[in-house]
């Protein structure tokens, strides 16, 4: 399919500036993009990259002014990333058309209703007492344990694993890998030196509009539940354990870890492989960079790094004078033969 | 299921106080339970909780000594924690039966004898030559590879993969996602710069009451064996490199790494995000923090954290002064314009 | 299967010493094995252990002069360890004889066609479209998305799922678990606080001879394509970003997070727990520590270490004048003291 500038200017409410008929067929990064290829001009770092594209089309801002002779043919709009966001979602919509039906073979456990536009695929496992809302998407090889609920239009990808009694809201996306109620890390030691297994008992509760990546691990509860809140996104080979409370619209990156019955807030931002202590309580619009370890509570509205972490100002201070370690030693010695000398 | 106070304390060797019908249902944490639930105190930094707790029951020690009025009824035991751990035990024995049979369609391999109590899900994959203990669970999408021996009562939940030839005890727990005995990384450079691939022949053994989590792999051994020891947990997501050994009842929280040919001792105790160089030997009773980072061997009975690490006391420490290195530098400087003064 | 002294040393071109007779079947490490075994010795720090060893036969550089009597045959050989490998590589291929052939249950979407000497295992899932090479082997309950293609001799392990569109190599390993062409993690901030996905339409391009450890993942391009170049090995559970690019022969230790759109080079090392951040770039040959963090680009041929990471020599001294930090303060307060007893 090929869309003509106009066509796209129409569709998004922007307007035409240079060949309005020039058609794009597919997206592209402005310095990757060939004349077949739509892309965009957000960030003003990229601004020069745009006398250079090869793309026919540039979603640029309303009042953009170039500098040099642009060829691609521009369309003006009021956010291009979130006019990008939005075409991006237009093709997704129609490339990607999810399927329906039952594929053979698959368990389906009996008195289980497949629920209209409901896609359970081939070596999928849907436990007793399932419950599923509407054009539920389960993809081949995933397991659903024994009672566990999921709302309307939630997508569990290949291979993810929801053990018994976990609730996942509605427009969810659990992606492959992903383990979702496996037992919390629990041990009560024993007088001969032995662990003896604490049942975990509890489970856990995903919101509504909840994304959560491939292989990451999200523990249920030893009693009550392990929350994550509405419209949280967690990314890939992140471990959330038992008792762990997230808030809403809160994002975390890669491979951070988060210790049992720590309560994290919501609009928070983390970096990736940030490590949250356990029993602690962080608060709401935190930002965590990378690679930081957080060993108490954090308020809200707090922006850390470091490990333990320091208020990034801090941290960019403390970077600056470690470095300067070697200069704090010869400056002394220097001090002590000086007044040695002095010293009558 | 309801059971009065009076049931609960008889169950487990405790004395009533209050209300001996008063009947729950479920456990909760103390700040979250309802007239339902049975709760416990243990640590005191929470006794203020029970005055104003809405559970049914508490747990408390004999010499618990109320300083106001508590509206629950106490059932007073020896050890709070390890009476609801067992409690739980006898909960989760009566609510999680384990399932028994064969669910269709599984793959079994021909001359495979399925032992008596065993389960084997729908989507399982037994290799050949496969030798189970009695009452062996294999949760659904789960695969053991040719050869592989799994001891009496192990668990093995949905989509868990155990390489071929590995030696499972047992009273293991091995949960979904979880890869035992993929190939250790072993790779020989070559003159043009590319990598030869060293096959890893070896294999992994686990012994009993090994607990290992969600998406947590364990490498198999160039040659001879990677080992884990008896009554060791590992959490969710660690990774354990090629011929390393594991000694006996060592717990590791989740993200840990331990690189190939480590060994380390029994009775350790490792925080989240802990990685571990190669070829090192860490000794028995070792508490690691969390994010630690360890390059070389490290002697019994040490409390080290940081990366690299350092002993407790010196961290803190070393937080401290890093800290206040701002001062440093105004410190030398001052210095350095007095001596100025001074000098003639 | 038995082989004498002589008989491995025509095979590797080597000279016996000692007893031409002897014979073993199995490899260990030389401080382990047993008469039965074979063993080398590649890294001189291990000499003292060739007159311990139990080894029946012991692979030697053909210039290595014993300073005590040692029992062991031994093979004389210009790189015992490459020789090993060689070694190693025989027995694999004489002892671990791939299947062919497909077993069912598996799903085959119609139209797909099975190369020769393909093998298809129980409940595998094989798309829409799917092309493979020559002797691919998909192993039980991996998943094969619409459209993906594989290259000649590539290996699909137990549970490792492809999503729709990406492409891998020839002669590539993917392991158990791994998750090639998840969504990248893009989200579009919102007025309210939420987010909006941000489809992610890109694909995975593994090219030849790349091995993916165990639960690792690779996440699709939101456009165009997360690349992974000829020869690269990734440990397991390493996370690699959307639209992230990565060189040829390069190895990555396991836990390693490189974000998205970050170009690593060729011929790169990173240790394990090493984190990128996004939009970076890092050069060739650029050898990085274990739990490194590194928030900006780096040049070719760097070899740095430390979050954030500095040259390996300056972490190094950074770490001495940290541990002596208490002494700077100490020296200061001593020259403050003496400072004042001057000043009249």
């Amino acid at each position: 399919m090929k869309f003509t500038a106009s066509q796209i200017a129409a569709a998004v409410g922007g307007t035409v500036e240079g060949d309005a008929d020039v058609a794009v067929s597919t997206f592209a990064k402005i310095e990757e993009a060939t004349p077949e290829a739509l892309t965009f001009l957000a960030n003003p770092k990229y601004n020069h990259c745009i006398y250079d594209t090869q793309a026919g089309i540039v979603l640029v801002r309303r009042d953009f002014v170039p500098e040099h002779p642009v060829r691609a043919t521009l369309v003006r709009v009021d956010d291009p990333y979130a006019t990008l966001s939005h075409l991006l979602q237009m093709v997704d919509a129609a490339v990607n058309v999810r399927p329906t039906g039952v594929e053979q073979p698959s368990f389906v456990a009996d008195g289980v209703e497949l629920p209209e536009g409901a896609y359970v695929g081939a070596f999928s496992y849907i436990g007793a007492g399932v419950r599923m809302g509407r054009n539920v998407k389960i993809y081949p090889q995933a397991y659903v344990g024994a009672g566990v609920t999921i709302g309307d239009d939630t997508v569990i990808y290949p291979g993810a694993r929801i053990y018994h009694g976990c609730r996942i809201g509605a427009r969810c996306i659990i992606h492959a890998g992903a383990v979702i109620g496996a037992d919390g890390f629990g041990f009560a030691p024993t007088a001969d030196g032995s662990y003896s297994k604490i049942p975990q008992l509890g489970i856990v509760e995903i919101a509504d509009d909840v994304e959560i990546g491939a292989n990451t691990t999200v523990d249920r509860a030893t009693m009550g539940r392990t929350a994550i809140g509405q419209g949280t996104k967690l990314d890939n080979l992140i471990q959330v354990g038992h008792n762990a409370e997230i808030g809403t619209n809160t994002v975390m990156a890669a491979q951070c870890g988060i210790a049992g019955s720590t309560h994290v807030g919501s609009n928070c931002m983390f970096g990736g492989q940030v490590g949250l202590a356990g029993h602690i309580s962080v608060g709401d619009n935190v930002q965590i960079g990378a690679q930081s370890g957080i060993p108490g509570n954090v308020e809200s509205g707090a922006r850390i790094i470091g490990s333990p972490a320091v208020p990034f100002g801090d941290f960019a201070r403390q970077a600056v004078y470690v470095k300067r370690l070697g200069d704090v030693f010869s400056r002394l010695s220097a001090l002590e033969k000086e007044i040695k000398k002095q010293t009558p």
